[in-house]
């Protein structure tokens, strides 16, 4: 049993090598595989699945909120992606060019879209002629692509998967509603279901998006001490509406530009769920967006009444909602616990001749080994209330993670020395200027993550031209 | 009220110009919007809600018998692309080229991908090498590329959505066998859910898929006489495992290729919906695909009580798992009539104060128009029962129209004289000899559909050659 163990489990730990640990759980739990399309993946279904429920949440969630979903072409003619100045700047170096079609040249080049606010544009600007047509709140699930140079899995790759939500609104403030009321449904897509806490805050001028006038930001902590940018809501202003001449009349018969937004979340977050949970014997994830919950291992499989029984609770616990799953392989008990703790599965459920006889069985959780000696009529109350018990957990150990590892600086000296060998979130007073972020990034490495909106005061003056401070922002090193 | 109706549902009348039709209700519907990315449409809202419903039935068929969820890459490097002959041939010549990343021109030519049986093959070949390993049962959801040069919005354009599933086996049988599972749940998807009628069948060698050994299909037959090809199931033997050196340990150790199948349906089902069920008012759709089941029109809505009791109709009927929608704007009653008539809502529900009054309302079927008054007490048992019957309603005249435009024919002659001013189904005896086929096809204007699976003996010879015949086949002309 021990044998087989260590075939499974034969990963790097992350003290050794963070990077490699994160690779080798990509490989064993089943995630993600490599093809000759280079710098790209392959999503295998272990992933899909995580994928599947993290969209089903949000998903619900927009729509409660009155948003639609909408297929956009997948491709976005040269010429389109040119008509708003500062998006076709940020975007242009980095996307893939279609030139053939076929065996003939095209005449204008076509992008793969590496966002496509210039086709809700285009579409907004046909369908939007009243106040009576706004807002609409319109959003995609797709694949995008964007040329990076140095890829990996789910956290940089050329293609990735998304949502993109594009709005258009009569008025500024509910444009800016909408921006904050996302950022609202991100937190809790991620504190509540992904047990990750988040700095919400707005991003500086310097890191906000292509054509954006307000960004703002999830902001969560890996086990390393680096950033992850987990979801990003932008506010547009009018400008898009007026570089593409979305006009409506307005209640007074007026013609006006409406107010947008964007906002996007991506399977770089099945990273994140990795870097924020995962230890040295694999995947641990949360309840919520689990493909199996409960994973039911057999004991002693070939005695009398064991297999039966065990497909018995299987059936159960789906009855009750949980996603269980028996594994009847022939593999050993030892093999299957190290494979599902590769893939943390939440609780792994051990069944065997004696427990039958004492009507019971073994509740393991997988974020702490602890075992619970539980009573199988009482399963379909245990193991919800359980789950839930795991989620709170991971969500305080991640909590602790990110807390002990901000610190606060009063001068640039201090932020470089908090950083000393350790990426951590650092939290400084700034002047406002970009001058002085730039100096930051250069001497410390790390740019600014955001403007949190619970600000704090560390000091009255810019660590670095000691003008008075404006604001109080978090900067990291990140993914 | 009357000219609120006239600018609804002001579309051409299908008698006078059925394509015209088409592009009207597609449209006025609010289905698809062009862009300046041509031959490539925007999916809105109301078309893509109909695609979800049609995903999320699906999706459950094929994860219920064990298929799992992936994502490839949407890119395929030209030489990958190239390794199986056949397929290579077929859809080489109608693919976008990638050719530049960012401003570096790339190394080699990759493809938008137009069908992933090659990136699968890939994939496979990495994580298939025992008997254990199998089967592997994937499926991916995205769109695709296929450089048309003529496009009309869901039935041929340049992108459309659609699910690949690809799947590996152990023996030639089981693949084989997943081939017509799948055509069954194809079947089934369309006659019980889009109550499309369909002729269910093997494809001739001329016709069938790219690399496959065998092509099967799902034909339904449109308002017009034209034929509309709705999911096809392709088994392919071993050799895309040959050409891409899959191979895998069988139970004697012995190293074997494994068998495989792929299978699709597309957006396309959209199309074939409405030409299927539309008629002069615009969309009919299949309740169990219908965005909105009932729309609920309140009657004198300014009238104390009339809008609170339509807006507990509604809730009411979600909470019974009924799509309703209540729509409170401030439109006329007669320009909501017509407004979700062009719309294809299976019931409209009329309540004003003399219904509530008597405690009743009106419902009105899209379909025939007949109005039945209803209790308010039994909406939730009379609705879905409604619901049915109108979905048995729409395939049984869809079915009589199917089979009042097959003909069968015994000679050239006959075939030429049954399409004569009229696109049909023509049935008739095939000796197997493509030479035949070919000259069916010239001298008719129709390819093959399939060998129906129900064969029936219309004559012993082969309308072309004279020579025995083999099968009965069913030619038309298809969109």
């Amino acid at each position: 049993m021990a044998d087989d163990k260590k075939l499974v489990t034969q990963i790097t730990s992350m003290e050794d090598d963070f990077a490699q640990w994160y690779t080798d759980i990509v490989k064993k739990a089943e995630l993600a595989d490599y093809s000759s399309m280079k710098g790209c993946i392959v999503v295998r279904p272990y992933a899909y699945a995580i994928w599947e429920n993290i969209q089903h949440i949000f998903d619900g969630m927009i729509k409660e909120t009155g948003h639609e979903n909408v297929a956009m072409p997948i491709f976005i003619p040269e010429s389109l992606l040119q008509k708003e100045k500062d998006h076709v700047e940020g975007f242009a170096p980095e996307v893939a060019w279609v030139t053939y079609g076929g065996n003939e040249k095209l005449e204008e080049r076509l992008c793969v879209r590496p966002t496509s606010e210039t086709l809700f544009c285009e579409h907004y600007a046909h369908i939007v002629h009243s106040y009576r047509d706004l807002p609409k709140l319109y959003n995609q699930w797709c694949s995008v692509v964007r040329w990076e140079k140095t890829t990996r899995p789910f956290l940089r790759t050329r293609e990735f998967w998304w949502q993109e939500g594009h709005t258009i609104h009569e008025t500024e403030a509910e444009a800016r509603k909408e921006t904050l009321d996302i950022l609202d449904l991100y937190e809790k897509l991620l504190t509540e279901y992904l047990c990750m806490p988040v700095i919400k805050g707005r991003k500086t001028d310097k890191e906000k998006f292509a054509g954006a006038e307000e960004t703002y930001t999830v902001e969560a902590m890996m086990h390393d001490g680096k950033a992850l940018q987990s979801g990003t809501s932008h506010y547009f202003g009018d400008g898009f509406a007026k570089a593409f001449s979305i006009q409506f009349a307005d209640r007074n018969n007026k013609l006006c530009y409406p107010h947008q937004t964007s906002w996007g979340i991506s399977t770089r977050l099945i990273g994140g769920i990795i870097m924020t949970h995962g230890d040295n014997s694999g995947l641990v994830l949360p309840p919520a967006i689990a493909p199996i919950q409960v994973v039911i291992v057999p004991v002693a499989m070939h005695k009398g009444g064991v297999l039966e029984k065990a497909a018995e609770l299987e059936k159960r616990l789906k009855a009750a909602g949980i996603r269980a799953k028996l594994d009847a392989s022939e593999q050993t008990p030892g093999w299957k616990y190290a494979e599902y703790e590769m893939k943390g599965v939440p609780i792994r459920l051990e069944i065997g001749p004696r427990d039958i006889e004492n009507g019971s069985c073994v509740l393991v959780r997988r974020d702490n080994r602890e075992k619970t000696v539980c009573a199988l009529d009482s399963l379909e109350t245990a193991i919800p209330e359980m789950l839930c018990e795991f989620g709170k957990a991971i969500y305080k150990k991640a909590k602790d993670n990110l807390e002990n590892n901000i610190v606060e600086a009063h001068s640039l000296e201090e932020m470089k020395a908090a950083i000393e060998g350790k990426a951590r979130f650092v939290k400084a007073m700034w002047c406002g200027d970009e001058e002085c972020e730039n100096i930051i990034k250069e001497q410390t490495g790390m740019p600014s993550r955001c403007i949190p909106f619970e600000q704090e005061h560390i000091s009255d003056v810019c660590p670095v031209c000691g003008k008075p401070a404006k604001h109080m922002v978090v900067f990291g090193i990140s993914y």
